[in-house]
């Protein structure tokens, strides 16, 4: 690979008001869908090649997809229609209101119109121990790290007489009962079930403990009481132990100890316990709040009328949702859309409209045949209604449609087989005395 | 992860004869299958989890399958009818032939039978600085390395200026001509044609050059002369730039120098030159030929009846294969399958039998509809007729039921679409002034 020094961002001259766009999420690939190439420039900066559809990264992690069935590439989405738009693979590192540039490792790039769809990344709260050893799950390469992870814990278990070291590769922690924890305490219940006694004949999986802890107190806390209160009762049923009001303290890689007291000896913390806005450089301070960039109904940032945040990165304080939309797609994707529209007011001389949410509600998959749904007009689902919703909403949006077969085929090849395929540890082992892996490696994890 | 010290092997104890097999090749896995559980106790080892169809392993480096579907987990192989059978995902230091152990990097294990099915790793012929720099490909993270590194030099492509720098990042050198790189050519040559113009409208492709760099006189110096010949037109007419009697003599990660003076500037060279044994420590300096280990007809080492070597790494000097088997699948298949009736026979006090090689033919797909084949009885086929057996048999061969699925509906897919789903760049960035990331990655490449 080249130098950066010796690259430029390369974007051709252009006419047309030019819109750039930092990432290429949810957001930002349905902005960039609606902004044909005949009345702007569009160019989107991404430190990854591909749009992923996160809500099933969980399961890349626990072996049931691959990472080709979750994500698209992002020059394969804007091939063919969109004449003027130009993707740059490069690390945005600020931007500078007053001179309306963006500025990259490879160089600056005047803008008419700035959109941040930069999103969210995990947050560690300052635990720089944590960071280190724990593993996040928000990319892909996080999913395969964890999938490598837990069975490589297997592979190790299977190879020791001694019963604690055994007994802290077997136990898992989940830190943080979202949909993320949630989703991926339910798979690994499954795979504890139908797939690894199966695997490792050696192991006694009755001694393989999932725990699943949460800081509030109940688990899904972004749903409603009685979705949580079902998804609780589900967890419970697969053997999953679920702790509420439980604050992690501190991980030195061996043992997990809680602000109670209490301590798990485990080799496999997986962090799932926040997230906070992927801020960039540049932005005025009273913008920004709680790691996040407020913005007014038009998706601008205060003070600047080309500035424009949206997705989970933006804080939109209506009068509904006065601590801003959840962080979730439907708020970006709607946003995304929405602001397309609003670019064309603009260019037309029109006034912009405010965005306005349609709340579509939420849904967390706990198992086979098992998930929760809050549905609009305060309709509570369970059980296998909710599972169906799920499947459908899944498969629905999920983006192409060759992942969708392929996925689907996976799904039905696992439903009625129990089977996953996808075992594979794909990582070069790194032990903890490996000084230069492990600096690699965390260093690598830090995003 | 543990540190390994804290690891045994932990196999239990038994009164059946222990066959040990290092090695989960196409040889160790065809023993394994034939050897049941009632009258050997079975152990494996393995660095990796998962037995690989390699044949197809050039279509994961170029975007056209994914890892999952070329390889099985190998305790997903054998986790039903075989009782007494036990991986180990680890390390193999040495042999004891006298005191009859096999050592691992934690802990050593008696044997009555030893099975080395080690097969090969890449042979840089001792230039320190190719292996440094060059992509080998002989396993799946090669391969997603490749697939990251072509995709990253064509979006460093479109962000530079700089002729010569572009020129650089544009040109393929392929080392070695064997089946691997012939496969691989023509493979990148398809995605020129049919894909990356879509993707990377600021390229132009007609600059994008693939060099095949031969040191022997022809393509394919495994096949015929005439399938030779079918190949070295195919691949010309597809725009390959072929160069045989050419040998590579240096390459410092910006130019490689021929031996004949010739240079090339590329960020991208890879390396499908030649391959050696992966021998094992502790074995009779006599009884190791030219990286290979000489084995008698019934696969044994000299003067050991209870070591046996097959595969790859074993050379059987028949009277009709005089430098042994030709490195490919079928040998190793076969050679699995009759040791294990071997090693049955000896069991009950019967005469081994020599082992005698089926000739089932050779074959290489050069691209769309084109394929060449050399078929017992002097049979040279090229074109379509070829391509059709080509794609017969290695949906044959393909490692279980799901894998197959899979790949058939992604070629059936690639077939009526040219289109590829799977060109995410899923590793990290490793600058070259990066010192930590270089020496990682590069220790990682060793085998």
């Amino acid at each position: 690979m080249l130098q950066v020094d010796k690259l430029s961002l390369n974007i051709p001259a252009t006419t047309k008001p030019r819109v750039v766009v930092i990432g290429g999420g949810f957001g930002g690939i349905n902005l960039i869908k609606k902004l044909s190439g005949k009345h702007f420039q569009v160019v989107l900066f991404d430190r990854q090649n591909y749009n992923g559809f996160w809500p099933l990264l969980y399961q890349v992690a626990t072996a049931g997809l691959e990472p080709d069935s979750i994500a698209e590439p992002i020059r394969k989405l804007f091939d063919e229609d969109f004449e003027d738009f130009h993707f740059r693979l490069v690390r945005v590192t600020g931007v500078n209101p007053v001179t309306k540039t963006v500025n990259t490792l490879i160089g600056e790039l005047a803008y008419d119109y700035l959109v941040i769809a930069t999103g969210t990344k995990t947050n560690f709260f300052g635990n720089e121990q944590i960071k280190q050893y724990s593993f996040p799950l928000k990319q892909i390469p996080h999913a395969l790290d964890i999938r490598s992870q837990l069975l490589q814990a297997l592979e190790q278990a299977s190879m020791t007489k001694d019963e604690t070291i055994k007994q802290s590769l077997l136990n898992i922690v989940i830190a943080g009962a979202g949909p993320t924890g949630v989703e991926l305490a339910g798979s690994l219940a499954e795979m504890r079930k139908y797939i690894l006694p199966g695997d490792y004949p050696g192991i006694d999986f009755s001694k393989m403990n999932i725990y699943l802890v949460e800081g509030l107190d109940r688990v899904l806390p972004p749903m409603s009481p009685k979705a949580s209160e079902m998804a609780h009762r589900y967890l419970a049923k697969m053997g999953i132990i679920i702790k509420v009001n439980t604050l992690v303290e501190s991980y030195d890689g061996e043992v997990v100890k809680f602000k109670s007291g209490e301590q798990i000896q485990t080799q496999t913390l997986i962090w799932a316990a926040g997230v906070t806005g992927a801020l960039i450089e540049g932005l005025p301070t009273e913008s920004v709040e709680r790691g996040r960039i407020l913005v007014n109904e038009y998706n601008q940032i205060k003070g600047y009328d080309t500035i424009f945040a949206i997705g989970d990165i933006a804080l939109m304080k209506l009068e509904d949702y006065p601590k801003g939309h959840p962080g979730v797609a439907q708020p970006a994707i709607q946003q995304g859309k929405h602001l397309a529209k609003n670019l064309h007011r603009n260019l037309r001389n029109e006034p912009l409209q405010p965005f306005k949410y349609f709340e579509k509600g939420s849904l967390a998959i706990i198992g086979r045949n098992r998930a929760v749904a809050d549905l609009p007009g305060n309709i509570h689902l369970g059980g296998f209604l909710a599972w169906m919703a799920w499947l459908f909403v899944h498969i629905y949006y999920l983006v192409g449609f060759r992942n969708k077969l392929v996925v689907v085929s996976n799904w039905m090849y696992r439903f009625f087989t129990y089977e996953r395929g996808n075992r594979l540890i794909i990582r070069p082992f790194v032990r903890k005395d490996d000084q230069v892996g492990q600096e690699f490696v965390n260093r690598y994890r830090e995003d």
